[in-house]
């Protein structure tokens, strides 16, 4: 099986510290050896080791593609982090296998978890798309406090979910495949009632995600699936 | 909070001795304390404990509910579990939370994992429906291979998903929410052709879960998710 190598930016044609160690140190290429690079900008490069450096190995480009997202819109999650890494790990895996563009992880009143190793989910990351050979990365964001992000969201479809005492839509029943959405998902003790009242005033849309309450990661990765299962809904018509 | 506690049948009042062990000697219940109970197959009663025993504490009925099942069909997803442990159990304790009626683990040409610990995932299945307090458990069928499985299936619809050279329609374009349906879902190295030529022989329905290429566990959750997604869709028109 042939290889795929990240590269943050195709300007400056010299592979990371982590990267050229793989290359270099476990793979053992040598200057001349072809490559296939991707800066997960949607960038896919056949190339040539030009310098066989175990810390700064350089290529040069031969060939370039350019390739446009699978998906005619975009999707940002916005979660408050579960408590557990395993079960974090295992929503950014999940949701790399089933496509997402952008992540922000929310610290709102009632989140149990406020730091996160941004640095070692942007890795899973890079390793899931060099594995499934795919040449989009998704945008991670720091941690962000709630009254930070709820602000003038550009968004065109901003839903959020909740436990409401009142019955709400189901997302999938309003969620429309198109333009850029956002999807909103609070820590396991729910967004707070001044958390709901800021969504509403910023003219949020409030959805339910079905009858079971689920776990964070789970309502996170279900919610992405409603938005690609309604694209793939409407083609189909 | 109140707990709920399992029972086999309400045939015989008498717990197992794990939630004996929970009762009595976790909780510290005694004779005459008021408790909760399901038997995972839509009932649920209030008791109380007419014997304090720590490994077969007994109770009597008090009153009894009898609840149908959430949704107006059935599910049933037979799947080569991942290699993995962790992943297997994570699968479960997905589907445990969105909703699943019955679960067959098969032993196809290409399967890595033969043996599954029946009674650990038993176990998961008892405290996820405690812990929601639902009142159905789904059936875990041991380990069953290809050839005994395909024969004959009873359920009305019956859906095959794997990765073919022809495009495939998706699952989300022809799965109706109605009746009994089958989703069968290979192992990471997918069906034999010789397997996908018994599915059509027995009229199995041939579909595709979308263009990522998922893993074993994901295409299960995912496949789950369409059913019950389909359900919101034609019951919000």
């Amino acid at each position: 099986m042939s290889h795929l190598f990240f590269i943050k930016s195709f300007d400056n044609t010299v592979f990371s510290e982590t990267e050229s160690g793989h290359l270099i140190r476990v793979l053992r290429k040598q200057v001349g050896d072809r490559i296939e690079v991707t800066d997960g900008k949607g960038h896919y490069a056949q190339g040539i080791i030009t310098e066989a450096h175990p810390k700064k190995c350089a290529f040069s480009i031969e060939s370039m593609e350019t390739h446009s997202s699978p998906f005619p819109y975009t999707i940002h999650l916005a979660i408050a982090p579960p408590k557990s890494s395993d079960r974090l790990e295992w929503m950014l895996e999940k949701l790399m296998e089933i496509g997402i563009t952008e992540i922000t992880f929310l610290i709102t009143e009632h989140s149990e978890r406020k730091n996160i190793n941004i640095d070692k989910l942007q890795s899973i990351c890079i390793a899931a798309i060099k594995q499934s050979k795919q040449f989009f990365l998704p945008i991670l964001h720091p941690p962000t406090s709630w009254n930070d992000f709820v602000k003038n969201r550009k968004e065109t479809q901003r839903y959020i979910a909740y436990l409401s005492p009142e019955p709400l839509p189901h997302l999938a029943t309003l969620a429309q495949p198109k333009g850029s959405i956002l999807l909103c998902i609070g820590p396991e003790g729910d967004f707070s009632s001044i958390e709901i009242k800021d969504a509403m005033e910023q003219q949020w849309t409030p959805v339910s995600l079905g009858p079971s309450i689920l776990r964070t990661e789970t309502a996170g990765f279900f919610a992405v699936n409603v938005i690609h299962l309604t694209h793939v809904w409407q083609s189909s018509k």
